[in-house]
């Protein structure tokens, strides 16, 4: 078996929610970079910027007036990828040209009326609201879209256009590509040993210890077995848990707890507010409501660009888009790292 | 069926070399973009640098020193991801933490001796050397390995750390997930079809024409049905060839100026030398040799970053990383674009 300290060599591991292989060659780690370098993040975002679409009271693209909210804020997408409405294209019926229709909604949900908080720095019942919102979302979309995907970019290198904190819901009538490959995954395995995919491996992570970030009594943050990105994690209940309108009032507290560590961490990695984009997978909704979904296990994949400093990403190209993913540490030393890292963020820590 | 005028409305797209879908959304090209953008790609690179360590004559990190080439130069990747001689690091045997062997060579290969030309602006004749070179490395690498990929990460977009013109070769014991893949589905078709799926496929772009961008007699690149970049080309033989040591001398030839052809093109677009990877996928070999790889058919994937200018990139982020591509403009739209743009290079014009 892999040992923790076998860093020397590359080797290849499996990835169960997607039926693929990672190389892991953490060996490279010692190649000088001499490559392109990012821009560091913004470390001083105003508080409100009368130009920010995004901020309580100011108008957006379409002319819409954003409420004075306090707390939480949903609205549409002024340029949704997915509309309620589009027709159906028809399709050619040869196998090579297939096309389907596809139909959604995309929404916008501010985290918080400030721009210059994060999650990690948001108190505590702040970002239970968050979590609260993020439920009722799954629940009201869910009635009638097959999948609601709640995602957060984070970060200019993450394509995220906005500093203020936010993130996006977009629902459709289609189970898109990753979680129909996960629910296949997750399907398949529950058949053969009769228990959930996630929930077994919870519990061995749990155990074995060495790629856990933080854990609490309800919930648990690892750098998964597989991972790609070189600080990706997995934060997922230990309890089965199939929706996150499905968490009691006291998981969506300790789920606030670990979210805050979870991420303090990563902004004290380089000491910068960390990019990453993020997102939840559940049990699928609509018409799947009432179907068995034993074999699912809600969960969050973070999946963080950065690989050797506050500039230096790891470039998923060549190799990886063409062949496979490869990684250049391993998923236990970025676990380790993130470990030991101080539960303090560093922003509010004193000198 | 879609035509090529409904560029209004979202719908999905069939992937049949993944088996996966694409989802479509013409119209998001009208939102502004108010996020990162990159640095443009270096215009003056000096045709020699002493402290490259691509060019003729210099020293390598290990302290080799490059032969004074004059044509193509290849050499040992000094931080192999793969190396030949790595341990079985055994496996745990539990289901959800499987490890494998990998092992294999990494190789760079010089294109020029000049770092201030790329393929687009080499004469036909050096680019006709290149595949020869590619030809020969499939010929000897396959003997042991699996599977040998070409690839070219251009652009510091890209990752790519050395504005030399080269590109790399991974060969490795296993059959990475990308060509995994594609077998699985080009045997399927082949089996339900009795014909291979990109022969097919050629054969209907060939006729259809909306997505072509550039073709010889031997050779066409299209912007595939499913292309998920926003720039993607696919370039293929029209002829049924398994791998690329299997083309005539004619088709080198032919593949030389449909390269160049199709580089000027993307060079053209922003009017700058276009980041993208690309890569070669054929038939594999090894121990695959003596099979049947009938279902295959040679081609090369073109993954631009590229969506707006020369500095704005589509980012594959959030909702792609979480749930399906998406892509900003049709692929009828991307091929108009490119196909409509002048034959001759933006630098070599006359004013
Ligand atoms: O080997 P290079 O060019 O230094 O590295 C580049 O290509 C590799 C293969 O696609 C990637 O793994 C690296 O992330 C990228 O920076
Ligand atoms: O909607 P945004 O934040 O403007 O856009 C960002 O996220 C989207 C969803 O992941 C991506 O399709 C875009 O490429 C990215 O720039």
């Amino acid at each position: 078996a892999i040992s923790s300290t076998d860093n020397e060599h590359q080797h290849l591991r499996y990835n169960p929610l997607r039926d693929t292989w990672v190389l892991v060659s953490a060996h490279r780690m010692k190649r000088p970079w001499a490559g392109q370098v990012e821009k560091p993040p913004e470390e001083h975002t105003p508080r409100y910027d009368p130009r920010n679409p995004l901020c309580p009271g100011n108008t957006r693209a379409n002319g819409e007036v954003n409420s004075d909210y306090d707390s939480t804020f949903l609205f549409e997408n002024d340029f949704p990828a997915l509309q309620p409405d589009a027709p159906d294209p028809g399709s050619d019926q040869h196998p090579l040209f297939q096309s389907k229709v596809a139909r959604g909604v995309c929404k916008v949900m501010c985290f918080h009326p400030w721009s210059d908080v994060t999650l990690s720095l948001m108190k505590k019942q702040e970002v239970v609201k968050v979590i609260d919102k993020w439920a009722e979302l799954i629940e009201e979309l869910g009635t009638t879209y097959l999948w609601v995907q709640i995602f957060e970019n984070k970060g200019a290198m993450m394509g995220c256009s906005n500093p203020h904190p936010h993130c996006q819901v977009w629902a459709s009538n289609f189970l898109p590509n990753e979680p129909a490959l996960s629910d296949r995954c997750q399907r398949a395995y529950y058949q053969k040993h009769g228990e959930p995919l996630l929930l077994q491996y919870a519990k061995q992570e749990a155990e074995k210890k060495e790629r856990v970030v933080v854990e609490t009594s309800d919930w648990l943050a690892v750098v998964p077995y597989w991972a790609t990105w070189p600080y990706q994690t997995l934060l997922l209940p230990r309890r089965h848990v199939l929706r996150i309108n499905d968490l009691t009032t006291e998981e969506r507290e300790g789920l606030a707890d670990i979210m805050k560590q979870l991420l303090t961490k990563y902004d004290n990695l380089f000491e910068i507010s960390f990019p990453y984009s993020m997102g939840w997978h559940g049990a699928p909704t609509g018409p799947h409501l009432n179907k068995d979904n034993s074999h699912w296990q809600l969960h969050a994949h973070y999946y963080p660009p950065l690989l050797r400093s506050a500039t230096v990403k790891k470039f998923m190209v060549g190799y990886e888009m063409l062949a496979q993913d490869q990684r250049d540490l391993t998923p236990e030393q970025a676990a380790e790292k993130l470990r030991n890292l101080p539960e303090e963020h560093y922003k509010t820590r004193e000198n």
